[in-house]
């Protein structure tokens, strides 16, 4: 079935609007546990497990996390960005990618390096048709870049990743999808520069959600 | 003077770390005015004119502004980005930037896209040195990407604006710097990706205030 390889989508950045007020709950986060960093070099790691990025931004500035600094960090990162929830949309043609990814009968599935429990409020946003599968941190060991997130939707699918698409908005979701063998596709709506994706490995770039729909036969994705 | 060109520093993004929380502003300000539009967007055209901001957003989204509704929109952005500054800090290495500059005896000055009023208490915030002249959106009939900001800066100090290095974090920085044949320097702190600076035009593109001020020898400014 190559007119029809199976489509894996990230959430934050990719789906929806979210990217900044991640960034910025982070920052708030980070501040309070003492690491004092720039916002700009936050919103560069937003995509990588939420450990990862604790650990590496710690260590870069000198820091060294204990386990439970780790827990504490991450828990008033969920909090700092619950409280900007309300302010957090559905990017452009996210709701129509998704219906028509269904309608299509394209296999396809979610998979984020956010937990379920952050997640679901979000899904709820793009109006997430029933039966599609969500992979989240809960369901793998390590999330991006590693490359288990891609996997395990694959398996999921119950297709081979070999011939998968994986589509995120950071450098992360495509250091993934090359280690995962999955052809990465990016968008822009994460906020990162086209440059920096294609150089991380990007088979193709689109503005957001809204675009890759409009140009989705590129991907070998028929429309009937 | 070969060796001690002037240096024209932007604000935002450049000496203090306030872009995130702009684009969040207008994000807010523009969708209380009924356009809505992605964070990843805005973030893009920080550093231009508020008012050429306002009105370029509304046009691609098919709304159009009266100069009444452009400055309701402007007057939301400065309540929701006052409500936000106590979250807003200096740039690494900007308070050693400025103190540097001006202890070497290099002319400088500040010149933002910013009105007066809102880039005062961020000023504070980098300890600016007295006698830094500084040139708002008040002092120019037209911000950046138009080039009087820049030129306004030279004039200011007295220098020709074909010597000057006029440094910023944003592509409208840049463009603006080349239509007033001033050497420009970008900067990675506003969030753009270093290919975004080169293709309009940086000279050279430093991390932040820190990564110049450590490489300022590279611009032709001799440390003694």
């Amino acid at each position: 079935m190559t007119d029809r390889p199976a489509l894996l989508l990230d959430l934050d950045g990719t789906l929806v609007d979210s990217v900044y007020q991640h960034a910025i709950a982070w920052h708030k986060a980070l501040e309070l546990a003492g690491i004092k960093l720039s916002v700009w070099r936050i919103h560069r790691r937003i995509g990588m497990s939420g450990g990862l990025l604790a650990d590496s931004l710690a260590r870069e500035t000198g820091h060294e996390l204990s386990e439970k600094d780790a827990a504490k960090l991450k828990k008033a990162h969920a909090r700092l960005f619950a409280a900007q929830l309300r302010d957090v949309r559905p990017l452009p043609g996210a709701q129509d990618l998704v219906r028509h990814l269904t309608k299509m009968g394209v296999s396809w599935a979610v998979a984020t390096s956010g937990a379920l429990a952050s997640a679901l409020p979000l899904l709820k946003l793009v109006n997430l048709p029933p039966g599609v599968p969500v992979i989240t941190r809960d369901d793998v060991v390590h999330a991006k870049p590693n490359p288990d997130l891609w996997i395990a939707a694959a398996l999921r699918l119950g297709v081979p990743i070999e011939s998968a698409i994986a589509v995120g908005d950071s450098v992360w979701d495509l250091l993934a999808a090359r280690r995962a063998r999955a052809l990465g596709v990016g968008v822009l709506s994460g906020g990162y520069g086209q440059d920096e994706l294609e150089r991380a490995g990007a088979y193709r770039v689109y503005e957001d959600p809204a675009d890759l729909l409009l140009h989705i036969d590129e991907l070998g994705i028929r429309v009937d």
